[in-house]
């Protein structure tokens, strides 16, 4: 999911496009195409109004000027892009062959960094068109190409963060007992956007044995006096992202619940601990898995820990066993461990955390304390 | 744009995977592998929730039971699709290999057509885990899976167009003179919903020269007494969709303006004229090309003349020159010329139209007069 209000202007879209080709040349490749979608939108501001078969796709080259290759019918739209006056538009027409203009912008026999999601038909398109290109996913060829923010970056960053925050605290004055989660998830989406979120991305709200399931989104179960309750949110704000999740609890809570729910909160405080530059990622999840493995309860955390946020809500670096990239100053990414004891109750604890120079700084700040609801 | 409302049960799902199946052997394919999106939705009633990185696909071997990997985490929703009892569901879990997964249940030496808008990432890992195998997009390899519709899905694309009519007969009667566009379209999306849209995937509304750009969607022109303007909308109503345009006028049109909208008139005319069995597509196109060129402004007609529809508002076959692909009964596309005169105004006339026995049906029937409005 991606936006385009950020307050960046040409020239910081120029100076995004130089060092992506800079880094793409220093990992040995010929150049990045890049498809509409988050890497698009970071380094041109540019989001096609769909997404179609028609080729959309935005060609870096080490010391070349940037090309956007467009459809001539969304060519008015590509121009207006804060990013554009960096780069040259070249437009095609419906019944021209795209593959054929795109290859000509690219070295023959050249080895290739292409979106994740950008789509097959058109990586096929170029691999037929030039049988001796190679290529690799940005996610593995450059996967930290958006990983590092810069200030400004930060700052939408904490804002976004802000507001979800401000949207918890609201959250937990509403009654639960008696209402549909997707009546919360309601609520949920209401106050991010009063607090400034142009695009809500996700609105768990599982209660009760439904927080077992930790991609459960919101149903018409009603909430019990005596639910868990997993709040997991966010969307964007000003074009960057916000992701917070909250354990709450409906009335007062059996010994066993809040045991669970301590022990993920030392596991989120383990995972957050662990964070500081030099440390490989995956050691911030298992400062978080250790906790929650030596309580017993390892076989019910079922994911990993953690994952980056920037114009989208979800992307690398990833914080998960073999992921061995070290943390740098400026990444942001969640620290989320849980518990889901199937048929029973589940709970997470999650903040975005940004590297700073000798740790990590939160970018969520609610209590961490097992909440009380009605 | 996809949606999961449509009324089928596991036995419609079984029954079209086994028909991609046959019709993948047809080609000369080991199988195919679909992506999140139309296709899966089509044949399995499934869509996730957020499409990620984690890979999720549907292998439909023919002989051989179609399995759905997915995502441990995503398993749960997985198991909930209408189409699931029909397939064998695979989960991984995260740090595991997914394409080592997938691998597994491919020759490995295998042609595969594959989803149009699978990631390019995906496509690279199992080109990596397969380096024997090569792959086709459906739009090259099966272009034609989806585009004949059974009766029951001709019912809903039929309901879905019958509520943009309604639509379009609601939106002729409020004002527009003094009102941007931006507000006319949030009235097209209200209205398109109240007629039971579960999804809006677009509300074009383009006035005076806007109109001269096919693709401006809405923006904060305030629209003028005098101005043509193109309106172009649809959604998913039940998980099929619906898309039309009509052009009205602000008061009395010029002499000119009137002649362009006849002009376009006739050429969707002759456009839905030549729909019948047997027909090639760009026969279509060329009929509506010829009426617009004949009378001097074929180069204002700046794209193809229709786009399939279905469970998407916009999919193959498409009525461009250059494709061959014979008319079916059972096909559902637009036909939809227009003339754009830059600076100045733009007209569109379009409606979905299904291949008949003998000729076309119209799904779309409101007036191709010129509408004036207020």
């Amino acid at each position: 999911m991606t936006g385009t209000a950020a307050p960046f202007g040409a020239d910081d879209y120029r100076a995004r496009m130089e060092r992506a080709a800079r880094t793409a040349a220093d990992a040995g490749l010929a150049g990045l195409l890049v498809a509409p979608g988050p890497d698009l939108v970071w380094l041109t501001g540019y989001a096609p109004t769909a997404v179609t078969e028609r080729l959309t796709v935005l060609v870096l080259t080490p010391g070349r000027d940037p090309v956007l290759v467009v459809p001539t019918l969304e060519a008015p739209d590509a121009a207006k892009a804060a990013g554009t006056p960096a780069l040259t538009l070249r437009d095609w027409t419906d019944g021209k062959d795209p593959y054929a203009a795109t290859a000509a912008l690219l070295d023959s026999t050249g080895r290739f960094g292409i979106s994740d999601n950008a789509w097959a038909m058109h990586l096929l398109g170029l691999q037929k068109a030039l049988p001796r290109t190679s290529y690799a996913s940005l996610t593995d060829a450059l996967p930290m190409l958006r990983a590092v923010k810069d200030e400004a970056e930060l700052r939408l960053l904490a804002a976004a963060g802000a507001a979800a925050d401000a949207t918890f605290e609201e959250i937990r004055k509403v009654p639960f007992a008696g209402r549909k989660e997707s009546d919360v998830a309601a609520d949920l989406s209401d106050l991010l956007r009063r607090y400034g979120h142009s695009q809500v991305d996700f609105t768990i709200v599982a209660s009760g044995p439904n927080g077992a399931n930790p991609h459960h989104e919101v149903g018409e179960r009603v909430i019990e006096h005596g639910d868990m309750v997993v709040l997991d949110f966010g969307g964007l704000k000003d074009g960057y992202g916000s992701d917070t999740s909250r354990t709450v609890h409906v009335g007062e809570p059996t010994d066993e619940e809040r045991r669970v729910h301590d022990l993920v909160r030392e596991a989120q405080e383990a995972g957050f601990r662990a964070v500081r530059p030099g440390v490989a990622c995956q050691e911030v999840d298992r400062a978080a898995r250790a906790v929650i493995a030596g309580a017993g309860y390892g076989e019910y955390f079922i994911h990993r820990t953690g994952h980056g946020i920037g114009v989208t809500t979800h992307e690398p670096p990833y914080m998960i066993e073999g992921e061995e990239q070290p943390l740098v100053p400026g990444m942001c990414f969640s620290v989320e461990p849980g518990v889901y004891l199937p048929g029973r109750f589940g709970v997470r604890i999650e903040d975005i955390v940004t590297v700073t120079e000798d740790g990590g700084r939160r970018l969520n700040d609610t209590t961490r304390e097992l909440v009380i609801v009605n």
